[in-house]
């Protein structure tokens, strides 16, 4: 079949493909505020069944289910070769609501986007994907065994996934994983990753007193807020440069050809600077390092959130009894986030702080696919074909997700690629995707599993 | 007349005193929530009026009227002194109800305490007043000259008093000045102040972009929330030093006699640690400096709130778009709230903070009364008269409130003392006052008014 039949079909699947999508998105399933999980485990499944894949709800690891899917691979297929699709159906929360044109949940259509919680991360992808297995049934059948993993707590740091993937391991396994989702950057250019960084989400709480105190005991009574700053300040100054004792230990040096890779990666600050508003030049600017490193190679200690006493309007003259912040470490392979919890405990207590106590949220560890593998050189090869831009694959993302798990336990080479574009606002108000981008990936998957048992074995007899 | 004699007059007084304080309690003057002002002004201008006062309501600054008292000295007694008493008729909202014994607004006696909103802040303190001028009007007539100035919007900053002040500046003239209200400490001595500290409340703001940013571009994008912080930590080290050059700039050092008046008040540790539950030593201790001292003579700087990014359950991974603190300065007289302002605004920009954007909420001035004045010495000589234990007399509190404009419009001394106890709950539920220490006020009052034109004469001849 050519493309452009291929372009004609998959543009008729399109009505029925965003109506199954929009029904999806109405389900509110924000892990963190547990909400809706039941109803959207059983529209997975419900989605999975209808175009003809099984379906198994995994739950007795506790957490929100894991659901695993199957499609076999068609009787002209090539049923020794086996992908593996990593999606999650909850999503995050869709606070601050106010700042959302539309309703998050009431999935509404705008200007070429589709606009809803979750849509980019990554709902939107599950039902492409999907999609592109529809198209190619319709079109002479699978041409390998298709494997899903939807799980329902990553917006929360997936807590719970390791245990389902060690019991189902031999259920899983695979020759090769596409991650959640990915995006197209700010110049058209699909932007795919073959790793992430993990993560230390920790939670820094100091307590000064029992009870809120009128603020002009400030004369002699300690301050947590004062506490919690100062402690903050001392983790890392404002040359960005964090300070916290054994927080590089471990890191896993890039080869040559890795570094070279990260190199070639686009970067445009100015597009960055404009689409955010930012109202400072970049730290890697005024550090003089080359951003595209720091995205990939350097580990984060960012403040998420700050919360102390009184946040209303105007005065009120408190003491706060209590002070709190969020920091989220992201880091690069090497890195162990238990270790990354112990430094910063240790520095505390090093820096006189024991009053502020530290715990973590959420730990993952950074992965990093071979780099070389044939199947990182299909994806990037069939995504050629598809895009008018040359498409980017950076040996990891800056974000995180329980890769870690999947690549040392199913030991397979992970690519992450997807329907969003640069504007999607994952996490934020008024999250969106554009049809166009939603067609196109579409067109990627499948010509990524048309081709990917020959793109194996290819490499396998030159090997 | 004796002090038994006198005695026995106020216990006769106390039954008709109680009963026009409580249908002054019944009504719910809460300034904050605009509840029952008219009605309130009116029951006031009737008490002063029922004793033989002249009362005029001034109301065309707007704001809540502020009501002009004035009982002219008796026959028998000296019209050249004036003394001038400050009390409000609003008061704080009753919220929490929930939290209430007995309905806020529904006085009640138990356990010989009376219960209500605004008993202690400050209606008891005004019904005591004028209970003390009948008694000396029922035994000779009145020894000097009395005025009131009754104000509705104490609880709300006073934000209309100073035009009043100001146009009727010949009208509230007097020699010296009793300020709204005092207490009994925890060990039952009665506290008095001199004077009041400033306030300079900022709210400090740094917005870094137009939208809260995923967390995993702090790998180049800089952080509103970490450039607080260090700003934040750069105004204050860990050693609770303030690091704002021109924070200390103006300060009146207090002469010899002021400090020792100082070293002298009681202070309790041990009970404040144990009432507040605190967590770590004072910071008075930590530094070895007199926390009598602190709480008089040195400024504060406490941080009252924080706010920035996702403050709730769990982990939200967002790199937020603004960070904001609120920061209570408590000033010392000679300390100009406008100066802080302009010494903050200049100490961030010299350290680099340019994006850190601060402004002042609410500025006061501090007010110290000359603490050698004959009227300070004779407030506490008739204290000592009344009190069983021995009075505390403070060069100011550590609080704040609107004495700046009347001591320096009005030119006097002032000294507040009241009808409240340890226990009184202000801004609280389960407000109350002690019958024991509201007839102990009105003996005081009483007292301090029959000599107090010969106090003020004995230091003219001796000057």
């Amino acid at each position: 079949m050519g493309m452009e039949q291929l372009g004609n079909e998959i543009r008729a699947s399109l009505p029925g493909s965003l109506e199954r999508l929009k029904n999806y998105l109405r389900l509110p399933s924000v892990s963190a505020q547990r909400q809706a999980i039941p109803e959207t485990v059983d529209y997975v499944v419900q989605m999975l069944e209808e175009i003809g894949g099984q379906a198994k709800v995994l739950d007795e690891w506790g957490g929100n289910p894991v659901i695993y899917g199957y499609f076999a691979a068609g009787p002209e297929g090539d049923s020794s070769k086996t992908i593996l699709f990593y999606n999650h159906y909850d999503v995050q929360p869709a606070e601050p609501l106010e700042e959302w044109n539309s309703p998050p949940f009431e999935p509404t259509l705008a200007d070429g986007k589709l606009f809803a919680r979750g849509v980019a991360d990554n709902k939107g992808d599950l039902v492409a994907r999907l999609t592109a297995i529809q198209v190619l049934q319709n079109n002479g059948g699978l041409p390998c065994n298709i494997k899903f993993l939807i799980e329902g707590e990553e917006e929360i740091g997936s807590p719970n996934l390791e245990p389902y993937l060690r019991t189902y391991q031999d259920l899983f396994q695979a020759d090769a994983c596409i991650w959640e989702f990915g995006n197209k950057d700010e110049s058209e250019r699909i932007s795919m990753v073959a790793g992430i960084k993990g993560m230390a989400y920790l939670e820094l709480t100091c307590e000064g007193a029992q009870i809120d105190l009128h603020s002009s005991v400030g004369a002699y009574v300690d301050n947590a807020a004062w506490r919690l700053v100062q402690a903050l300040a001392s983790m890392k100054n404002e040359k960005n440069e964090i300070l916290v004792e054994g927080f590089y230990d471990g890191i896993v040096e890039p080869d040559a050809e890795v570094r070279l890779a990260v190199k070639e990666l686009p970067f445009d600050e100015q597009a960055i600077v404009n689409r955010y508003g930012l109202k400072r030049p970049l730290i890697t600017t005024a550090k003089r390092i080359d951003p595209r490193e720091a995205m990939v190679f350097h580990p984060t200690m960012t403040i998420c959130g700050l919360e102390s006493g009184y946040t209303g309007e105007g005065a009120k003259t408190v003491l706060p009894k209590r002070a709190k912040a969020k920091v989220d470490c992201r880091l690069v392979p090497g890195q162990d986030p238990d270790h990354i919890l112990v430094s910063v405990e240790r520095h505390l207590l090093r820096h006189g702080f024991d009053d502020v106590k530290v715990s973590m949220v959420n730990g993952q560890r950074a992965y990093r696919s071979d780099y070389h593998h044939p199947f990182v050189a299909h994806v990037l090869q069939t995504a050629r074909l598809v895009y008018d831009q040359e498409p980017v694959l950076a040996p990891n993302a800056a974000g995180t997700g329980p890769m870690y798990a999947f690549g040392k336990l199913l030991n397979l080479p992970i690519v992450s690629t997807g329907v969003g574009w640069a504007g999607s606002q994952v996490h934020a108000p008024n999250e969106s995707i554009r049809l166009d981008d939603y067609e196109q990936g579409i067109m990627h998957m499948v010509l990524m599993l048309a081709g990917f048992s020959q793109a194996l074995k290819t490499a396998e007899m030159h090997s």
